[in-house]
């Protein structure tokens, strides 16, 4: 598939910001976030590793964003759609971009500039700079009224497609762990394997990839590999966030090490069940909270979920970005909303099996992204 | 080599802090990011890719660190030597860890807490969030007086181990770059295979990858790969920050693709002698900016730098961290910092060619962690 987005999507989004922007009062959005920058400009580079630089787009009340970079990323910012580029020799600590972002604020707003401070955000940039920002600017800094959140959360059907071509990837790296994957290999071999296995299949980077291999379920979903070998009677289950062209997909898989026991092979179609179920209520007009009750009711029997604190979430250019599947959280599901369905099951004092798939919210029934794992676990 | 670090690293990381914070006044500190929380903790996951759940630690002016953290965390974080784990199930849109935070903070210290606000930092938690909890904190909340930065550019042996390890991890990869790598191969597809490298040689993961093929010279170094067949003339450039046991290395190799010309060949050559000259100064006592210049000569005739910025950096738990190699930063070298050298040299009008290796400072002369590149390039 083709990498970037025609220029018409990104101003399908600008003008989508712009009429929130000025619903909400908003003279300019201050965007500082890889993300938050790469939606408006197709600015895509792994260089945000690095957090030596501050990064800075402007969304102004009309007109094209303005970027206030450091000058090592402009030959690759002026190949987008973005003109208007100014930049410094970053990093430099005596004034790392705070006078030319301050200044290019002002000649472009003295009204109030919007900034995420909400849920799920952060700035980036050092907290000394944004008082010294602040203390320049014309306008007052406040929240951007939720607007990129907003604006993030429904998908076009270019970046549904990239999310979908991201699963795939990782449908085929994950039929391929039969040949990785077997009694006695080290779980931290299987891990190097797998990530070998989503390039081989297309991945352009692996972000992410968590999961565990322990006897009877496993007791955590975030550590790193150890070297324990993977043995009879283990689940092994790999979680992986791979990316396409800035796409991410977040779907696992679970594999039974040998034979499954009966109640392992029973939780993990339960949790196939609560997909079944969840998928049956993911309608536009059905809240987050909804889903997770739909999920709780079949994975606890309704007690309010567990630690682990959701039971899915929001997906597209952050492995998770946007609702979390919770009893707290009230969003309205729309057309165009990328989720994960992840339900958890208890098997016993401290273990757990988690499985996960991806849909896309349309008008009528969900579209899954990622192919649909069967009740059944693959045996190992 | 064995992961993780025995108790006593972290104790004197610890102790090392409590004594600055002693000499600051600071009653405690408050650490948002991963490797901030990963450096008195141990702490290690790939979790962190997600950006949904703030994690906080914080150092108190006595007595062990304590973790306010989401509870999927909590059965990993109990497996350091941390003891005082508070959770709260995140995320939660009502009270994200605000209040638990806040109470934590106030039953830990009535005095100033400082949290890292300066060069190269950023606060990993929403913006309105942090308001609440500076609102209800009984000491004023400040800059952490720098004792973040001043503690994590030195490291202890057992870093400077690890750093070394990653290292000889890219130099094995790096040796098998003729196996991937010829005229006709697409960019990306090297670059895909050149990760895959990494992982067969050991790497955990390869959170970065950066490089360019492009005839005598490449015009920009943070560019993701393009599919563009390698031609003969081009110059490969890979540079990578690949990750074991959560340490970074940070060099890169160029190759020539077919036979290099004079003027190529030179440049190359004159980036090896730049960091001869620049290995030839970097002793305890020197600072950043005059390695900055001892570069700068070689490779701009002392015309005060490029719009790359800088010509190295820290480097450890972050791909960048700690100092920049340019004419503004003073900071003094220390045995035990570990840094880039990066001279870039002009090789056309918007062409570069950019060279870097991995040092550590000692008593005496630096100790290459990359093991260092011939003048000649090699040829595929």
């Amino acid at each position: 598939m083709s990498r970037g987005f025609e220029q018409r999507e990104f101003e399908t989004r600008l003008n989508a910001a712009q009429t929130l922007m000025q619903e909400a009062g908003l003279g300019a959005l201050l965007l500082t976030t890889e993300p938050d920058v790469r939606y408006f400009t197709g600015y895509l580079t792994r260089f945000w590793e690095s957090p030596s630089r501050p990064w800075f787009l402007i969304v102004p009340a009309s007109g094209k964003p303005v970027a206030v970079i450091p000058s090592i990323g402009a030959a690759l910012m002026s190949q987008t759609w973005i003109e208007d580029i100014r930049t410094w020799r970053a990093p430099d600590p005596l004034d790392d971009g705070v006078s030319l972002l301050t200044n290019t604020l002002n000649a472009l707003t003295r009204g109030a500039v919007g900034t995420p401070m909400g849920y799920e955000s952060h700035l980036r940039m050092p907290l000394g700079d944004w008082k010294r920002v602040q203390a320049g600017l014309h306008g007052d800094a406040c929240e951007d009224a939720g607007i990129m959140a907003r604006l993030r959360g429904v998908k076009s059907s270019a970046e549904i497609a990239k999310i979908e071509n991201a699963c795939g990837i990782a449908a085929r790296a994950f039929a391929r762990v039969p040949e990785i994957a077997a009694e006695g290999v080290p779980l931290s071999q299987v891990f190097r394997d797998f990530q070998r296995l989503c390039l081989e299949e297309g991945a352009d980077w692996v972000p992410y990839l968590a999961g565990a291999s322990e006897q009877g379920g496993y007791g955590d979903v975030i550590s790193p590999a150890s070297d324990r070998p993977l043995s009879a009677g283990d689940v092994l289950m790999l979680d992986t966030g791979l990316v396409h062209d800035g796409y991410f997909c977040d779907y696992d898989r679970n594999f039974a090490v040998g034979p499954p026991t009966e109640h392992i092979a029973a939780a993990h179609a339960r949790l196939i069940y609560a997909i079944d179920e969840a998928a049956d209520v993911a309608r536009a007009g059905t809240t987050a909270a909804q889903l997770f009750h739909a999920m709780d009711r079949i994975v606890t029997g309704g007690q309010g979920g567990s630690d682990a604190g959701r039971l899915g979430h929001g997906l597209g250019m952050q492995l998770t970005e946007g609702l979390s599947i919770t009893p707290q959280d009230h969003t309205v599901l729309e057309p165009g909303m990328v989720i994960t369905l992840e339900p958890g099951i208890e098997t016993g004092p401290g273990k757990m099996l988690v499985h996960e798939e991806n849909i896309v919210i349309t008008d009528g029934a969900p579209r899954f992204l990622s192919p649909r794992a069967p009740a059944t676990m693959v045996q190992l």
